[in-house]
């Protein structure tokens, strides 16, 4: 037998999606802006308010007639947990469903200790910052998580990623699923970056390209305000593009990729083989910071062949706004000189006339707040607050 | 007052796309595979077929009980003009909704002569097509036209065609809509044609790139089972990425363009040079399938040089598909086998081990169909079918 759907809630979830602007709004503007009848919108609204989505505001708004009662998104009612792992470090945040940064941690962590002892840690810190600030599992909406190595996005499991022995295959989402007691989603840490990036350029940016320059060099794209991970969720995978004139050796086997010219693992090993002591991106920026000549040519030059492998994807992606983050872009203008450079002698004058090309504002946190956005899209998502309401 | 809906209709768009399929189903079919009440679907069915836009089938379907009515999509309901004019051809479509070809006519038609002459023989054209398979206006429901040259879609413009004297600014849909009644929708040629493509390699393929090497090279750019115009509709434009290790001039004012190289207009002004009668792309291609060794060396190295730019953007966009198209796509595994040769060779694995490098399946048909998907598409968006059966 087919279910017989509460029609009271259905469509309750394109209402929150209107509501989930900021703006509280009164039945008669829901009314105008859905088309629907206001008793319908009020059956909604009943709905969302059942279960705290929404909520009355303590305005009332008067639009000539006498003032009428408002209703707002309920930002407050769930959290989201959101977690940032890099090789070494990990980046923690609860955050509300307006990506609020409600709790925040950072600590060492190497993600070469394997995924349970990582995971044990992370569900650990989770419940201490849920304490701090008076919350607990229960409030928890989902969990996000960036890891630095490819993942199958669908399944959340991490495929053949080069620098985390022992998570290959690995149920991060059954995983932590059943000790949080929440929906798990996990991808690799450039694509949270870019989804916190679009969060924060919203709502005019339709395409974005976040590239990140660490020890290696990646970026996420965002195609029509959507995350493109490709066919096999490897779009992205610039540091492989092959450069001209370069016959550098890259640590996937190849020659002349373009991270073993511009990647900061690569320029740590040019400065090393030179007798400088640098062992790894963040030595780099810190000598060009302290003056080191050679440092600062190669961090220039580096950031010309970027650009240059960038000005073809301009041309062929057309994005409003490159974002560039990761270690290196900390050595700022002396990294983005030279890839605006190059980008704009190189590409064509209607896809550079309008094109932003900047250092994340965002910083170190990107990623965390990338991951709070891909929770909370999947958990707001009209559909899922109609089954929600429903079920 | 906010408008009341007919809340018989609303989401009959929605039960209208589960039925594009060309399947015919039951009430009891669509009603668990909607989640919808009975006779919710019930009534929508009614509002639908009010329009004609399903019919009952003349089959009923078993499904242990009693045999029970079952009710299709009606393709023939509607029919769609599609054009896809060229620098000195057009091509011509009448198709029905399912992308049928019902009449079809080819042209020689120069872009040149300006918009209101190459407009009104379009109009034309229509008109007697229709005639000859016994239709007439009143039934068409849009125009698809797709214009060798930018186009600012939202508004159906040309922006700065190169070679579309007269046409800068001319509003094609406003002036097509006049004389047809329906709404028309412009866009260039190669996107249309990877909407062609894309709708032949459908449901499977969700990242396609249809590149297309005529007198110019240029690409469309389907990413998430949509065309990816990007932030200026300027996306798809690679033949202006540079190539390593060529200084030669390209139109575009630059040096060292992938088009001018791998061009048809470069090929055949190579073989001017060396003193034989070409006169553009379609030559080189009857030079070479004529036994001339240098149209053939020049073919091969042009598939090199294309595979080479194509590398860099399958590691950048991880498409599951690429389909090549266009006069020089003619000569076959020729230029084929460099293309595919410097792809593997250069991309990742992991971004290669599934993808399919092929020659455009449709051919010449590629634009007609796609400017009829582009047009199938508005029409029958979920959206537009309630609006037009609750207006």
């Amino acid at each position: 037998m087919p279910r017989e759907p509460n029609s009271q809630s259905t469509g309750a979830g394109a209402l929150l999606a209107i509501l989930r602007d900021g703006q509280a709004r009164t039945r008669a503007e829901l009314a105008q802006l859905t088309g629907l009848a206001r008793s319908t919108v009020s059956q909604r609204l009943d709905a969302l308010m059942s279960h705290r989505w929404v909520v009355p505001t303590e305005d009332f708004i008067s639009s000539g007639g006498r003032p009428a009662a408002a209703f707002a998104f309920n930002e407050r009612v769930r959290v989201v947990l959101a977690a940032d792992l890099g090789a070494t470090h990990a980046r923690l945040a609860v955050t509300d469903l307006g990506m609020t940064v409600l709790a925040e941690r950072a600590a060492e962590l190497p993600i070469d200790r394997g995924p349970e002892p990582t995971l044990e840690w992370l569900v650990t810190a989770f419940r201490e910052m849920l304490a701090e600030i008076g919350r607990d599992l229960t409030q928890v909406c989902g969990v996000g998580v960036g890891l630095p190595g490819p993942v199958e996005h669908a399944s959340g499991r991490p495929v053949n990623p080069p620098i985390m022995p022992g998570w290959d295959g690995f149920p991060v989402p059954e995983w932590l699923g059943a000790r949080i007691g929440a929906p798990v989603l996990v991808d690799n840490d450039v694509n949270i970056m870019a989804l916190g990036e679009h969060w924060t350029a919203r709502p005019e940016v339709d395409h974005l390209i976040f590239i990140k320059i660490g020890t290696g060099i990646g970026c996420g794209i965002i195609s029509g305000r959507r995350l493109h991970r490709g066919a096999q969720g490897a779009a992205g995978d610039v540091g492989h593009i092959r450069v001209p004139s370069s016959e550098a050796l890259c640590r996937c086997g190849n020659v002349g990729c373009l991270e073993a010219v511009a990647g900061g693992a690569a320029m740590a090993a040019a400065l090393r083989a030179a007798g400088v002591d640098a062992r790894g991106s963040r030595d780099v920026v810190a000598l060009m910071r302290a003056g080191d000549t050679r440092a600062a040519r190669l961090i220039r030059q580096a950031g010309r062949e970027i650009g240059g492998v960038m000005a073809s994807i301009v041309n062929f992606f057309n994005p409003s706004v490159i974002v560039i983050g990761g270690d290196i872009a900390e050595a700022g203008e002396q990294v983005l000189a030279g890839v605006r450079e190059a980008i704009y002698s190189r590409s064509l004058p209607l896809a550079t006339q309008h094109l932003s090309i900047r250092a994340s504002d965002l910083g170190d946190r990107a990623g965390i707040i990338g991951a709070a956005v891909m929770v909370v899209e999947h958990v707001l998502a009209p559909d899922t607050i109609d089954r929600a309401l429903t079920g």
